[in-house]
């Protein structure tokens, strides 16, 4: 695998910056490989994501974003700089429901998804032997009301020490804290079983079931402070029917939360998705 | 065409009823083309949709309600009595918007859908032409918020003259009071341009577009009092991405819009369709 | 949970059957949960699945097929008379990808799937670790061209000392001979990765990669001598663009095929699948 | 609606390209609306469409090509430059069935698909009226095998006349010889009413039927010499049962058909679908 960098840009939309930015490139022997740009015009802001090989590129690594900066400058830039060839630490939030935990364990180790999962964090004890026959340590955070923000302290040390990039709430029952929220944020990717803003909170399938709707739905999203209301990262759905019990429901959605949080994994971990607006852009 | 009698049939789930129902067809000497029953566990209740060929049925078309009625007696049941041979009358709503009404006359013209489309009503005159191209007849009836229960009495007034048996509201940029809900009682199917309970009432393609959602949708459903809560017939879905402006949106929901009411029509003149507890069950 | 009995019954249509079929069942006190069915008015051909609560049914359970053998011979029904209480024992054949197995492994075990998983064979040892995780027996049959026959033979002997009443290939790659298929005719399934009848044979991605296609599918389907020909289960798709590279389409397959497949294994055990004519009726 | 200049693009991949096609357009003071790329890595082919505002552009209108040579020759580009002010010529060929027709008369007419539609041909003169309730030319070439090549000359007349850029073949039920599709490589869109490559050829749903599968799909391409092997454009599938007649399938077909056509006019028309090496990119 080639090494790459990688540019996330949003700015208000000017003349001149697609070419000022593949100028930067191509003027420093830079092969770009993937370019993905988009302008929201009600909004005026334009958004990139660029890809280039860096095998042939002049500038060192470490040099790159200081090389970039006047252009950023310029256009009043909101930019990321990633590198291919690091790879990102990942932390499982769950709590007792395994499915989702189960996908993304195969889906890590079979390197499907390409992140490090350095751990695991539970409320309950029951899904360590299944983390650790993974070779994941696995952390249990009791917590209570009265506990939480306490435990959520420990939780956020253990995180900032393993030097964790992006949380996966699989099916973790508790709602985290305006504080935890805002020191991982848009790194905090959850999976909420309905199609969203359909059903927001708590029982979505109980209340499409009460509703007797004709397609149920799972939403993956950044998580913010608001509860499910953060930017949806992707959503996908099945279709059921009157002779569908809730029991159906329930396991047929267990097979849309899997494959809708494991793409939103996958794009975050390649970093294919901009955040403006509480809305995404994903570079697919 | 042979002609045949169906039974739609919902009542307190007990033992023998499939028994009693089929044996009552086969002493009778009548053919079943199409049975299906389902029970809700959870409520208990029995639902049936019963279709026989008439052809050499023992008791004449006339006399079978009442040859019937001791066994809906015995089993408390609601039911209703359809004969393939009663083709239903049908009024259409619009007001501005055209699409699902040019899809709807096209269906019915060439017999995709079975039923005598007999007038148009609108508050508006624009599609007056475009209906009367297909030969049906169009009746303008502006509405203001005064004069909002007066139109309707006189609509309610042509739709009894013409005896509408099913009201479908293509686009109808209009809220209909109690009264005129409460004299079609699950007779009026409205499209509502999203995934509901996602996005109930007005604009949801801007709502949908401002909350960054991955799938667009479009809901049929019987009219209640409550705006966008009665029974929902039938839901369809199409993907979006931030690529999509409001207005592709929209577009793309055009035809989501068409097909989805489309569906929930066949299904209510085919006599497909039990509503029980704001839910519907679709014999298909 | 009440054990139930089922009869999934095919025969010439005829006048009466349905009133027969749940007449024998109410005047033996058999409460009626499910009964689904289905006239193929093409072939007249009459198909039904019926499940009936034993709780109070008044003919013990070793009698029942005795008891309804005569309205079987008037009717020249083919039948087939399960047990709820029965749970199948169930193989998986697996060569070395190991997506499927590892999504059926967790299916059984969380009992989402109900069968007895009692062994894994494969024609390579490279997964024997995963399975046995599982508490599961793995046992490795190495196969040549040469010795192809008399493995199977002993796979055969294998297969009947355990009992074995259904057979999944999770993506087995290789090709089982006529003698093998005949001894478990219709309880072999298999996943292919098309979307059958497209792309029959090897190599089903790249074929789909090199013909442009803009959506790949994944087919479930009963095994029969003829390679991929044999009666369908269930389809799915999912939508892929020029952007998708040949290893995207087999990442975005991999979801397909193990959804698709446990589907087809769950009617399977819920008998809920009748084959005629090379074709499925699925009573879902 | 301002006028813009869209350049489609591919050739051998290079560094550079993205640099130097964006450069000239921003150094002659264009403002990018849109731009897209990709690169198939295996083939090692650049595509690109880029579209730019030309209000404020430099370089006038009939001056772009000349002053764009340099950097296609420098790159060894097949390239093509459209204008948005220019709305393409369209011809459609029909036979008996009408859904496709009423589709695409009707999304013309609303002005969702922007081309002039200017002619009909047809080898029956049943949909005469239909055509010219909507005002457009209706031509009935009535053909034979004998008189097949002689009447397409007539009709190839006719549309080199009417300068027609695009033909939509809307369910016709000829094969257009090899001289036909020679002289509108590329601007012949047709609709096969199945899942290609599955059912190739005459009466795909019969035999999607006979097979038993459970989806079936609509594929558009253009035509090119070998009965639908064309470049695929878009293709959409829709959920069948055992419960489906032929008819059913036929009657779920019709509304995929006219979707998946719509769909590739437009992004036709919109100048977004490149073609190579029998496969398409589309910029959507």
């Amino acid at each position: 695998m080639r090494e790459t960098a990688i540019l996330l840009i949003s700015c208000p939309d000017r003349k001149g910056i697609l070419a000022k930015v593949t100028g930067f490139i191509a003027e420093n022997g830079g092969n770009i490989l993937h370019a993905d740009q988009h302008i929201d015009f009600q909004k005026e802001i334009f958004f990139m994501r660029i890809e280039w090989d860096l095998s042939s590129f002049k500038i060192p690594k470490e040099k790159i974003a200081g090389s970039f900066e006047p252009i950023a400058k310029e256009f009043a830039m909101n930019y990321q700089l990633h590198f291919s060839s690091k790879v990102q630490n990942v932390a499982i939030f769950v709590s007792k429901y395994d499915h989702c935990l189960h996908d993304l364990l195969y889906r890590f180790k079979a390197g499907e998804l390409k992140g490090n999962l350095k751990l695991v964090i539970s409320n309950h004890p029951d899904l360590k032997e299944l983390v650790e026959t993974y070779g994941v340590p696995f952390y249990h955070f009791p917590k209570t009301k009265e506990t939480k923000l306490e435990v959520e302290e420990k939780e956020i040390e253990l995180l900032k020490k393993e030097k964790i990039d992006l949380i996966i709430l699989a099916r973790y029952m508790q709602i985290l804290s305006d504080n935890f929220v805002n020191q991982f944020r848009n790194r905090i990717i959850n999976i909420h079983h309905s199609f969203l803003p359909a059903f927001v909170g708590a029982k979505p399938y109980h209340r499409a079931y009460e509703r007797g709707v004709k397609i149920i739905g799972a939403t993956s999203h950044y998580v913010t402070e608001e509860l499910d209301q953060g930017p949806i990262i992707e959503q996908d759905v099945v279709r059921v029917s009157h002779r569908d019990t809730l029991e159906d429901m329930i396991r047929k959605g267990r097979d849309l939360e899997k494959i809708v949080l494991a793409r939103a994994v996958r794009w975050h971990l390649e970093n294919k998705i901009l955040v403006y607006d509480n809305k995404t852009v994903i570079f697919d």
